[in-house]
């Protein structure tokens, strides 16, 4: 940390600033300027993190130099991280795709569009039970019932389940049938359910807050990791901006950023992250030119009758060409799908 | 609801789109202009809110005319709510001052703050027991001692209490010891809570979040008074925008705002608000000026060796200058404090 | 300047930087810690200004102390600027208040407009005569046509003028009717239009831009007094945040601000700022309390009728109630209206 | 136009709302639910784009239908339109790269910059002579030096060259030299130098303001088009957003949209979008897969002693890497470079 002196400041505000620094068996380094001091404080970082020094008299700004996150960091780990969700990887050389209705409405739907995407390649089926929704008298989602069409659906072809948690009670039940747990963006900074989905042996989707800074989700992360789970997977989903032609803002740059930060693997979610079915495909194109190590996409056999969501849906149709054409983006980056 | 067809639209995808809205019993309303047709939905609101249109063929936009929010509109309820905290009315000419440390960190911490606002007119000790911190290496609060360390300080001085709850599992602990639950910024869309608190017999004061629209303020509301809880406060805490000057940027037009569309109180918090200790005594009077129900204030007896926020805390001293300049500009809008 | 060296950086990195520094003739000040190592940078503040060291070899990041801006700058100027306007005092006890319609549209609109602002007690009479639209179909003012109207109808009313610039050649023809030019938000940083009016001999009314922080806005408030000028007056006029509700997010704490880092007038415009009549009463008084020198108001005899900004104009019976609750507020803050 | 009456309007405002309407010549049709009544407003676009119907009594909002742009809209003009800047073409199957440094800043640099990007594939010579910058004591660009360097330098090597504008008064000057006009971000909405460039027979690429909305931006292409120059070319630079960790928010989704929305091309800087070296690979890979007919790059040739921007410059090595990594991702997008 290093704390700017102020050009008023009297060297007797300086000196009380060393004291404190001192008393908590911190060292300090004096820099002094033209205009005024700079402190420089070197020592326990857990100390450093905690300290607070604006208050003090004669004290203008401090500035931190290392962010308080570790365990998610590339620093500490300076290879790529590959979770294996029962066969499938997340994070190596071959790109994943999740797909499937936003919410879980019955069999046949959940069926049918599981059948379209695993057709068109993608190997984890996405779908809702339990919806955060803005209004309450929303569809709210089917719950249990969901649940248990998610993992009979997903069985029938062979694939894996990925869904949401909105509710740290219902962490045990939603193990059960699930093989990811996906912490939504309203949810990215409900601290007591990120600790006890550190003590989860499922790996988690993290949602990026709807304007979360990528400081604060890789420190969401390593609440996660911190409680023993390594296996975290980010999810770029938009963040708010005053844009209103898109639902959200799409921040590809996430992708490269996290890539730069973090060992842990990013896919990036197209439909949220746009709210506009016609912008899905050129979106999850750019997603994948980015770096992104996979897709998370709403797919519904007749997105015109969905409960929620049908406007940032594709068909099965589209999902289809969609695939076949994010295979040359995918070999153009290194990778295959 | 509008549904706004393209103008590219055939009048085959037009009788589809009244076709569909007559199968869920709506009536339409046809307007032809030159270059397209908008068809108008009239109906049962509960269908008209879940309707998702943009899918179908032909169809451009749908503009939705109604909020989805009932009972904490002032349509519904044109007087508005004073809340009575057991005796401290919040909502009526009287303004509210709640005051207190950020974290509540020892009997001798809380009780010098309390006496020191206490004498200056607050009649409500804030204090937190249980902390939302981004990282997970950041003191995290005292848990159920601070909680009573917070009741046992506000008897000595006759004050109630309000502390944040952030999690659903502790709502029970902490209507033990508080008079009002505060739902935090980063919980406002928890949908989960909200809805246990629905059930409190408490009173729940609800921040804006970090980036939260008016409507999606309101529905968080909705969602609490749905479940029977009839006394909600909001507290405007500012918002995320590009400015880093201030921590947040309060939006005191947010007052005026809710005054107009709701009839429940509303208080502002220019500590989170700004983040700056310099900028707590002008918001604080911008507030009350702009219509605001009272203040939420944080004040630690030596706010440079708090263990959270010192920076945006107020001294003792500064705290009473400013409530005796605050009651001035009370006068000037017609309130007393 | 300091320079933050990455972990990974070695020490022939750390050397270059050094020597790189030593060779502009800046001072170095080395300070290391566990991790990594800090360069302190010491020396001419123009040579450190233009520096950018972040393409070296184990460089992280450089982090500036100094903000570029002197002349606007509370240091270099620790008492408040009071601007006169041709006996009007901008930035004194006495608060001004600038109203009258967003166009200027008629003789017959002006006048009307002038004579109920004056009687409810404002001074100077504003009016766009070129206006910035989105559209080029809208209407773009009357032009000369219109400052003439400006002059005229002020001078009937013994007020002052004060109207929009939007192109630099227009500076000395505005000069022959106006005594304020105003730069409107989409020219904040139209660098060459500042520098013009560095050379105006009218006070400037520097609107803020649309998503300009506090620095840039002061940085632009350095180039007109860099030219010569010191007659600047700041006004706020909402920011672009998420929210849709307001048409702009009036950005109150940008008063506490500029007072504590400038020496200059502010004011503050709740018309633009908020885009809804409804809002305009209660932003005025919060603009007031939180320490501003003044308003600007849109006033409009028919707001109904008007040809740009209608539901942001007050009606001259409006204008006049909230002039006289004002007062109040005025004195509560220790000036007067 | 479609007017929303609040649920209290009586029928006689309903009346006069009509009555208004119908004294400008346009047509009504009423749709009457159970809580209010909506007017439809049809006939002459012009007088609608103007209309402004918030302050009559009853009425509780507008609800506009129709953006205002013509010229730019692919609905007027459905087939992509191809610029040929002098060979060069923008917007077909041939991606096209600007390439060279921030600024000019001697014949030495350009010409090595110029060489490096020409021998990797770069058409177009790209460099700063008027610099726009926040602060007036930092570089300010060369002028016309800079303009005849370009020139002189572009013609070495077959190249043409983009440059920026930023005054209205250099139109003249900058045509001479340059073969396409940039107008940078700070002057997006400076409409007098819109129109004149409106009058120019050389192509324009308009960058997106900080805080552009796409409709906004489409709109001051508007103002270039109907000044009968119809060579606008868009340029995404990055919108302003709460996130620090990139200098910008490079939003990739604008790509799409004004693919869905205009004939006219578009490329994307991601320089300036990201602020950072590192992500300009990644982030041009994401630029075409979304659909970007071009970038444009800073490349220096000793970027760490660039007088502006070096860190988020490539050197000539990294941008050859670059360009022939694009190459995959072009063909993936059945294009090529």
């Amino acid at each position: 940390m290093i704390v700017v002196m102020s050009p008023s400041a009297t060297k007797k505000n300086i000196d009380n600033v060393i004291k404190k620094l001192e008393s908590l068996h911190l060292r300090t380094h004096l820099s002094e300027g033209e205009d005024r001091t700079i402190v420089g404080v070197i020592g326990d970082k857990k100390i450093i993190a905690n300290l607070e020094m604006e208050m003090m008299a004669g004290v203008e700004k401090t500035v931190r130099i290392t962010e308080k996150y570790k365990l998610v960091s590339r620093d500490f780990h300076p290879l790529d991280t590959v979770i294996d969700v029962d066969g499938v990887k997340i994070g190596g050389d071959e790109l994943v795709v999740m797909a499937g209705p936003c919410s879980v409405e019955s069999y046949e739907q959940l069926h049918a569009a599981a059948e379209a995407v695993k057709n068109a390649g993608a190997k984890i089926l996405r779908g809702g039970a339990y919806k955060p929704r803005t209004s309450p008298y929303d569809f709210q989602g089917l719950g249990e019932e969901g649940l248990k069409l998610l993992r009979q659906v997903a069985d029938e072809f062979g694939m894996k389940v990925v869904t949401e948690i909105v509710d740290r009670e219902d962490i045990e039940l939603v193990e059960k049938y699930a093989d990811i747990l996906q912490v939504g963006a309203r949810n990215m900074q409900n601290f007591q359910m990120l600790k006890a989905l550190g003590k989860s042996s499922k790996p988690i989707m993290l949602k990026r807050g709807l304007s979360a800074t990528i400081s604060e989700w890789l420190n969401a992360a390593e609440y996660i990791m911190v409680g023993g789970n390594e296996n975290v997977i980010f999810c770029e989903r938009g963040i708010r901006t005053y844009e209103t032609y898109t639902r959200n803002t799409l921040d590809l740059s996430a992708v490269a950023a996290i890539k730069e930060l973090s060992h842990l693997p990013i896919i990036v979610d197209p439909s949220h992250g746009t709210g506009r079915r016609s912008m899905i495909a050129p979106m999850s194109k750019a997603g994948i030119a980015a770096g992104a190590d996979g897709l998370m996409i709403e797919v519904h056999p007749h997105p015109e009758v969905a409960l929620s969501d049908g406007n940032q849906s594709l068909t099965p149709e589209d999902f289809k060409i969609l695939m076949s054409n994010l295979n040359e983006i995918a070999k153009a980056v290194g990778k295959k799908i």
